[in-house]
């Protein structure tokens, strides 16, 4: 997608966000009405205990017992990972940002999925890195194995195995972004690349999903050689990650809270998701629709290649009819011939999900007499 | 000064920082017993009774409700902003470096005071910028005017007028940290360069001296036609500031506190300031000693030529006798042929201060005695 066509909409997204009426099925945001509020305002208090710790100047790589509960966790999922080899962050953007900085140099090849976080492109892109299909030698990649944003799905077992060959055997560096991984529908949660390969493995996670972004608490976790670099980079960029919000967190995940909001949010979302798919179904029926495993959202394509180059005027006559969506060249660093889109149940209440997919159909179906008369 | 120096300083304060016995006079740190701790917490509540602002995604150029109060108060202080002119970020540093990154290039002179803050000069470096002095012709500046870190002084109004000629007249792109500028011990704040500058000036603040670090929130407002890209790359590297703590901030100076919490720091800080150059005065004859007007340090350079070279060793006597400082060539971006110190009152109790000082002057001692054996 050029920076124009991007530009133009986000101007509408942006817009759009200003409307109450709105049904959102853009944005890939958490459902505010699963935060835990009660809990975190519990944790606040335990925080400002210790107004030293909470308030004050922090470490550039983080704090100590928010690293070893990451390290932890990781060690459960099978990674060989102690505090050591983690760096708190500002969520997992900065994560990314920071690792595609130190680990890819301009004009390197970086390999992708089809569909990638948007923005973690945008990042790739500033760093005048070319981009390659991640089956192709490159570089380095960047990956979401476990649950891939926007399709929901995880990487076969061939899959894991054909790109563990590269970043494994050969060394070639790879950013494994785990955000969705936790947030399964059947809580079953992938084997971490960065388990069979911590040395050029940089792995990252996040609490914005899971719990809520306002936080900004991500990170990083890697035996990369260049993790120094990455902590001094941090640290120049700006210093560190919060303190306050830092404690809060430890504070939260002391009070043993965490497994069962995972496994309420889990539930809560899938059941969205179905409500989500099912509507498509109904309404949609020119596109084809995966079938997530997780995740905050739904890929559709087109099934004619005629609707290709729509995604603008669709996008704008969607906000116009009082829905949003993701167009799905903002996911796709090509064009595949095919309209698509993403759609998110996470932010969305479950009784708007059937209205908003109406719209949506609505807006479709004048575009296309459009399309059909011009 | 050279990384590698760098690092072993670094390495040096990072142990000793481990010493629950050591007297830190480095770091320039506040003081944690000033942080309004109650009233934080009070908005703390008055910010979850929000949770869709205070927990959620927000925009990458921050809340606009901060962002009018930054602007109001830099009206008061005589610039002609609005919240549209104002960026929210993780502390000064990332205001620094993302002004920095998009203002300047590879190879570029930037001109600096004779000592700055080193955080500002690592960014700088990093971006493989060349110093010069700021009364040099350059491609950019970064300049602390009202109130400078290490010296704690501000510019003459004929140095002012020097580089608004090149900023003002000549547009040259000018980075003005304002870390300290309300930390004036007589209350008195400087009118910003932005005010006579708005469209090359890119203006600094930051709440982590004046109420806490840990929040992470600092700022920049300018008028300067790169605004935008600076949006855009903050997006790209973390996608915004903390929601909550900027909500927090928000509900904490709806509260009526600061303008109170400010003249009882700033009064609390003189006090300290006073403390600790009397007790150099007193203990460390052979140096000469500024006379700060604001800001967290003291500005310490010994009359003797001989000990130019001797920071390092200073310093490990110095942590060795229970006492800590920042080196001066960590400020500097050239020797001046003195050896030069930074101490701190900001972060040690009042009572410590003397006795602070008297440790250093016996390191001080055991050092030259060595020197003069050697």
């Amino acid at each position: 997608m050029s920076a124009s066509v991007s530009a133009r909409i986000d101007e509408i997204q942006r817009q759009a966000a200003q409307a109450s009426d709105l049904i959102p099925l853009a944005g890939g945001l958490p459902d505010a009405r699963f935060f835990p509020k009660r809990h975190l305002g519990d944790a606040f208090h335990s925080a400002l205990t210790r107004p030293r710790q909470a308030l004050q100047y922090g470490w550039p790589e983080g704090e100590p017992e928010l690293r070893d509960w990451v390290a932890a966790r990781l060690r459960t999922r099978g990674a060989d990972l102690g505090p050591e080899h983690v760096v708190i962050t500002n969520g997992a953007q900065q994560a990314i940002s920071l690792s595609a900085e130190v680990l890819f140099a301009e004009g390197n090849t970086v390999g992708l999925q089809a569909e990638s976080y948007p923005g973690a492109i945008d990042i790739l892109r500033a760093l005048g890195l070319r981009f390659v299909s991640w089956r192709m030698p490159a570089h380095g990649y960047y990956l979401m194995p476990a649950m891939a944003n926007p399709r929901g799905t995880a990487m076969s077992d061939d899959q894991r195995a054909q790109i563990l060959e590269r970043a494994g055997r050969e060394g070639t560096p790879l950013i494994e972004d785990d955000a969705y991984a936790e947030l399964t529908f059947d809580g079953q949660t992938a084997r971490p690349l960065v388990a069979d390969a911590p040395e050029s493995v940089v792995h990252i996670g996040t609490m914005s999903k899971v719990l809520c972004p306002g936080l900004r608490v991500g990170w990083l976790a890697t035996r990369h050689p260049e993790l120094k670099s990455i902590v001094a980079k941090k640290q120049q960029l700006d210093l560190q990650a919060g303190s306050l919000t830092q404690r809060i967190l430890i504070e939260y995940l002391k009070g043993d809270h965490y497994e069962g909001h995972l496994t309420r949010i889990r539930r809560a979302y899938a059941r969205k998701a179905k409500l989500l798919r099912n509507a498509v179904l109904r309404n949609l029926p020119g596109f084809s629709v995966g079938e997530p495993r997780g995740g905050f959202s739904l890929w559709l394509e087109h099934k004619e290649p005629r609707f290709a180059a729509f995604d603008v005027p669709f996008l704008a006559a969607a906000i116009e009819a009082g829905v949003s969506f993701d167009p799905g060249s903002s996911f796709r660093i090509n064009g595949n011939g095919r309209l698509s889109l993403r759609l998110c149940h996470s932010g969305v209440r479950e009784e708007d999900i059937e209205p908003g997919v109406e719209r949506l159909a609505r807006a479709f179906q004048q575009v296309s007499l459009k399309l059909s008369a011009a």
